[in-house]
């Protein structure tokens, strides 16, 4: 199978296609193609040619398709879709997470209308449990299909019923085993299955050293623990023990890269989770909440320097360097506030305390202040710059990487601990605090070097 | 299985016992921990205990620590020990991917004769061949234990040879179909073996609608069609289709996390891979260069103002408005790169020229602009600033948003187009040129309304 790259001219020859009717050609092309892919083609289309290419697809790949929408999508998709042909064509082909997704989305009476047509009462009831999982736990993430055996089974028994479990299951990784009360003891795989004697009984082979979560675990969790113990699926349970689901790791991987981009996009002060693909109107709504809170750190910052006018007016050289301070220190604060972000995030924080943490960063801290205060003292020296700048600017650099550092790590720290996510804090917050406080230092030192030597 | 966590109490406890050679007590604790923890707990000591408590884990648990610890940790840990236990104990007992990563780093010399103290001439042919894959491609990434079964073989004939090669293979997601010439036809899943006829031939069950790599494409490709098609392994081939190995989901998964971290890092002036728990020297020598290129930058921009002496020395009130016009030239330019960025790195561009993208953030960077210009002119007008000061700063403010999204959005897109990391552009080149240009335009725009209404 080759790879799939979606192209203008692709594009363009299938919306032709779809207007000349011709049910014929485009049903070859998509055929071919993966459901994956004809979502991304979705991407492209209007919901009238959208919904002209739906129906020349086969149950099953329809239903597929449907899971890879993005999110606005499938919601505009779906609302254009009697309940019927929602709940017979797509909900009943899906794996009980997926559609407990879709049907999450939809209004109360949507739900309730779409669950009534599912011709599965076992499926409806599994959604209906699925939907009662908080959003972002391990409840939320799990599908419940997964194949089953009792312990005190023997492997013909097992093998058995695997098949007749395995119809309803479309990847299988693990077999899950329980006791009699539904108690998962462990899991058994496809190797052991392959090298034990048909006499074994399951209780002799399987493996009991399963890692397992409760349903109500955070799903950053759950993607820290599939990523650190290497799990391709990882089980959960209720607090008895009871096994509930599966969570596999295609919808952690999506939850990894999610926690991540998102600790970027907070940095770098975008409020909503967008890509470049997206409308004018959304980019601009993700971007303009924190283009506002950083003009009015700026007014403020307008302010700080406005109390110092008498004597900018007296020496206006002061001004030469405050872009200078005021972007160093903003660069400082990012460094160290990106990486206690990224720590936390990553679960990788090592086993110090916070006060041990901050005196790391300030030795940190104290090495490059000493190396930038020099570096500038020496340029300004060189370029014959006044004394008392050259001064000023040497000791406001030291002490602005100092405050922007210390800050910097502290912020995301106290945050985290009064559990409020720290990335929030990584762009809007510390680079206006910091402006602020750095034009602040600056003019101080140099209203105090300008009165005695200047 | 219980969630271990580490504490500054169970590494005293274990340092104490280490110290007083308790081997009895140690080697109970140690016992019910996953590699993973372990691992996490050398993090924490130096090389002697981390060897003393070494040597107490059977072989196979030994390897699987070696493989889960971090780079440098491993390393230094192993130069402590000579090449036949490093063989013997270690390399002998992991997948050829994780032998060829750890033997990778070592030199020739060595290399060679960790190589000749193996006992399975098999195994370390495998591993030599995969030294041979350019790190950062599939070929790097993959591991040559699969198993294979022939497209004309029954399935008792297959479940013969599969049992033969599981013991080889520690976690079986797929058995790869390939004919008599090794060329990879397709995949047979678990479900389907249970769910065939025995008397089926392989050729009649198996779905050939495989996806594969060819062993030179980029890793970030590699992870980004596993995640894209929800992949749990990928097998990869030669160049006429041969089936070489298997890249398996838990080694994307890293690729994945580390692609987006090294983007947020980039983009907060970080150069290399660092943790909160990394030592002071590496933090201190992976914020330094930015530090240095920011301060150069920062110089220029002083010189910028510095060429606006006069007019400071005229009109000191054209300094309070230099740091919010700085900074909302650096926040508007950081979004604008950063959703490009991000977009390019998650492969979801759409399919707009760079043209269209252009244009899109020409509408959006038009929107912010002319919000905030408004703002900040009824701003100045309200506190009663003198008309040059309120028209200076409302134009500028226009200009720089606009600039700066522009600047943001283009380079990206050119350093991609040109084949370097777009990531490295966000923070340092972005910022500190948007300082210098926004400095640039404000003063430009204040000397021209001060002339003219000042």
């Amino acid at each position: 199978m080759v790879n799939f790259e979606l192209t203008r001219e692709f594009i363009d020859n299938l919306k032709e296609l779809i207007e000349n009717k011709n049910k014929e050609k485009l049903g070859e092309i998509i055929q071919d193609l993966h459901p994956a892919d004809i979502a991304e083609i979705y991407d492209e289309l209007n919901v009238e040619e959208a919904k002209f290419l739906y129906f020349l697809l086969d149950d099953d790949k329809a239903a597929d398709v449907i899971t890879e929408l993005e999110d606005d999508d499938r919601q505009k998709f779906l609302k254009s879709l009697p309940s019927e042909v929602i709940a017979k064509r797509f909900i009943n082909n899906m794996d009980s997470d997926d559609a407990a997704d879709i049907i999450g989305d939809f209004d109360d009476d949507r739900k309730q209308e779409v669950l009534s047509h599912m011709e599965d009462v076992n499926s409806a009831g599994n959604i209906v449990d699925l939907l009662n999982y908080e959003e972002g736990t391990a409840g939320s993430l799990m599908a419940k299909e997964l194949i089953l055996v009792k312990e005190n089974w023997d492997i013909p028994t097992c093998l058995r019923s695997m098949r007749k479990q395995a119809s309803e299951v479309d990847d299988v990784y693990y077999v899950y085993v329980i006791d009699d009360d539904d108690v998962l003891k462990g899991t058994l795989s496809l190797k052991r299955l392959l090298l034990s004697s048909p006499k074994a009984i399951i209780k002799e082979i399987y493996n009991s050293d399963v890692i397992s979560v409760v349903s109500d675990v955070k799903s950053e969790e759950v993607s820290s623990i599939m990523e650190k113990y290497d799990l391709v699926a990882l089980p959960v349970v209720d607090h008895l023990g009871r096994l509930l689901g599966r969570i596999t790791i295609d919808d952690v991987v999506d939850v990894i890269r999610e926690e991540a981009e998102k600790d970027y996009q907070l940095a770098s002060g975008i409020t909503e989770d967008v890509e470049a693909s997206d409308g004018v109107w959304r980019l601009t709504r993700a971007r303009f909440p924190w283009l506002a809170i950083g003009l009015a750190g700026g007014i403020l910052g307008s302010r700080v320097v406005n109390g110092f006018m008498g004597n900018l007016g007296d020496h206006p050289q002061m001004a030469i360097f405050m872009p200078l301070i005021a972007a160093m220190g903003g660069n400082v604060g990012i460094q160290s506030s990106a990486i206690v972000v990224q720590s936390l995030a990553s679960g990788d924080m090592g086993i110090d305390t916070p006060w041990v943490k901050l005196l790391k960063e300030f030795s940190i801290a104290i090495f490059n202040a000493t190396i930038l205060s020099l570096l500038i003292f020496t340029y300004n020296y060189l370029i014959g710059s006044d004394m008392a700048l050259t001064f000023t600017v040497a000791v406001a650099m030291f002490s602005v990487v100092i405050f922007a550092s210390l800050f910097g790590t502290f912020i995301p720290l106290l945050l985290d601990k009064i559990k409020i996510d720290p990335a929030v804090a990584t762009g809007p917050f510390i680079t206006t605090l910091n402006d602020i406080v750095g034009m602040f230092i600056y003019l101080s030192i140099a209203v105090y070097f300008f009165s005695k030597i200047g």
